[in-house]
């Protein structure tokens, strides 16, 4: 029998705590898959004496982070501390020190992911993250090598719970955005200062990871266009839903030649969509692959044993590589150099409701703004106000180009027949190519 | 560079077509991940002459099997032929020759399953067959590496696409069993001789393969209750829509401490259900483990190019391996014995239609039935028939064993006012335990 594998973890929080019950309650299974143990020796911990759920050997808590990362002994760190700075400089500290690293950390990725990739690569080292993205679900692995002999053309992903959470209870109980935002708060769905959640950040943050993954290419936060959920209405679900769709919360990464976009925004589904279905605060990312077609990865986006679950599942992978002695070598470094879309190759429908003053001829000048770009209407739906000199009118468009889309939308809004310009998202229209 | 790899393959239907294509499509993809050539050397045939869609070199192309089983320098063979007791004799031979075998054969896999992972094993081979369950879905190695910290509780499988045509249909358009049957049969989604889906026996298969790796125990076909979706009507869709439950023919594999049931019945879901919103001919399998909670993998279940690149990515996985010099190592033997559950240890909720004649007391008499075995009803619905004497009463039970529910059964269709039990099925729960 090998001599057992030392682990060091960064943080004992909701997270690290579910890493040590999972490595204990599940030794035997684990044993059978990596042929030795697994001993937890060192936790860097804010307070040794603080009282904790999990059982653990006070002897293992230290406040020194230089325990961890110098004990020669510890094979691998596993970073549950959260962060961006100073944990970037423990993880490249590790990593330099010849540990491998496992961590959940998505704006660590997000922002440094080539950067520590590489140290890591150069260290023989492995550098796993699959818990960064949809907590619970293996769809880093899937993508690697569930798509080995395919092309990726499409990603979207509802990679945020707390947004999906939201606009579930929204579109299923017509509550307002602000009253269920509370709700969530309350239960822990939401944080204090939601804004990172709810102004698609986070969401943001693991397309990033993703998008770079999937088509072996480095894209930078920066890339994403972001646009969050917080100014979705009631209204705006209860037409969608009238139109046939479900508003979600998606992240999109699409692919045309060599060129790529990735965006985060409130988007409306058809209802028969595999991610229409996708409820509460669960996760899923729906990938469309040349050959294969369509997939979908469903499961929990976050939560300690889950999350600990996609760890352990990633310590096991690093330990197959040092029995195997292969370790550093799966962190290939991009395939391709970026290029990126711009707004006039990018092409979706859209959903637009606008209030507009009850006038002769007031919709024939809206349809030319529309026509004059070779802009067609799908879906319209005139609804009366209680202001009986104004119409509310939803159009869903055809396919449009993002340039002369938002061009139409400035041109609009200078109409003096509009009162408001109330909403505008993108329309999901099923066309992979 | 490595020398080149060679394969030699059984078969070239469709499959087998998209097989090649993949392999020449993506070779700078494979190049980059397994650092050599794939090369096709020899590929049985039916008729050698036969016009192809695929280019291939005619001079690969052989009718006498043992040019491709008997070839030294072939490393891998792949088996796209079908078929069961001739084919099983080939694999073996090949695997005895030390030539690494994957298969997309859902039929050898159930029946000759731990025979040929045994031999694979004793001969250094791995023995690959992620294609032979939900085609383009990475199913089985998701449960293994996915779930590798992981305890399984319950796996629910749609994975026979042909059936879950056949039900969306029905559901979407009210129409009739065997009309939705014809059309399946004409569009090539249903085979002339329908048997073995629409009985549930190619589902069946597919779970024995599921249930065997999830719960690490050698389940075989006989193990695995059937029931088929040809006694389904459209006033069975019908009701249930209005209970709130999609009809599906569902796989399931539960295990309650060492003792499993592996079952495909038609069974009711909650419209919330993952699986629910899984429609026309794609798969899905919904995977609840002990800490990661639910997860699903959606996808195709056949066509060529899906199950194509499933056995290219075991192709891949075969070559990873011999480059490590590890083949024959990932087919461990079933870790624990088979334990099945007996019928007082399977507890479910049912849907039940029978036909009343309209006598006084008559509803009493069936509910004390079900309340003598403490089975009381979550939902009725009692609806008029055209024959006035006869009321029509859909029941929707609360959790009962199998035994206790069997019994009534047979006693309901004793009682002298029941006229017909119309329909009896599954109605999935949502408990886990």
């Amino acid at each position: 029998m090998m001599k057992s594998i030392a682990v060091g973890l960064l943080g004992l929080g909701t997270v690290g705590s579910g890493v040590v019950t999972i490595l204990k309650n599940h030794q035997d299974k684990l044993m059978h898959q990596v042929g030795c143990p697994i001993e937890v020796k060192k936790v860097l911990v804010q307070d040794v004496h603080k009282h904790r759920t999990v059982e653990i050997d006070p002897s293992f808590l230290t406040t020194n982070a230089n325990e961890v990362i110098e004990d020669p002994e510890i094979d691998v760190v596993i970073e549950v501390m959260g962060g961006i700075e100073d944990t970037r400089q423990l993880v490249l500290q590790a990593l330099r020190n010849k540990k491998h690293v496992v961590t959940a950390n998505k704006d660590l990725m997000a922002l440094y992911g080539p950067e520590l990739l590489k140290v890591a690569s150069e260290n023989g080292c492995d550098l796993f993250y699959e818990a960064s993205v949809a907590g619970g679900i293996p769809i880093l692995r899937g993508l690697v090598d569930g798509f080995a002999s395919d092309r990726i053309i499409k990603m979207m992903g509802i990679v945020n719970g707390t947004t999906n959470f939201i606009l579930t209870k929204m579109s299923k109980f017509g509550s307002a955005y602000e009253e269920v935002l509370k709700e969530a708060q309350e239960l822990g769905y939401a944080e204090a200062d939601p804004t990172s959640d709810v102004e698609g950040l986070d969401a943001a943050r693991k397309m990033a990871i993703l998008a770079s993954l999937g088509y072996s290419m480095n894209i930078e936060l920066k890339d994403v266009r972001v646009q969050g959920i917080s100014s979705v209405t009631s209204d705006d679900i209860e037409y969608s839903k009238r139109l046939g769709y479900v508003v979600k919360l998606i992240g999109t990464a699409h692919r045309k030649g060599e060129k790529v976009e990735v965006s985060v925004q409130p988007t409306l589904l058809p209802e028969s969509h595999p991610l229409a279905g996708v409820n509460d605060e669960y996760n899923a990312v729906y990938v469309y692959g040349e050959a294969v077609g369509e997939t979908m990865f469903y499961g929990p986006g976050a939560g300690s044993l889950p999350t600990a679950t996609s760890i352990v599942s990633d310590l096991v992978a690093v330990m197959k590589n040092m029995r195997l002695g292969v370790n550093g070598l799966s962190s290939v470094s991009p395939q391709y150099e970026k290029k990126l879309k711009d707004d006039s190759e990018i092409f979706s429908k859209y959903f637009l409701r606008i209030h507009v003053k009850d006038q002769v001829g007031a919709f024939a000048k809206i349809t030319s703004l529309f026509s004059e770009r070779g802009v067609s209407f799908e879906k319209i739906l005139q609804l009366p106000l209680k202001n009986k000199n104004v119409a509310e009118i939803v159009l869903v468009t055809h396919e449009a180009s993002l340039r002369d889309y938002e061009e139409i939308l400035v041109q609009l809004r200078d109409l003096q027949i509009i009162q408001e310009v109330k909403s505008s998202y993108r329309v999901e229209g099923g066309n992979q190519g």
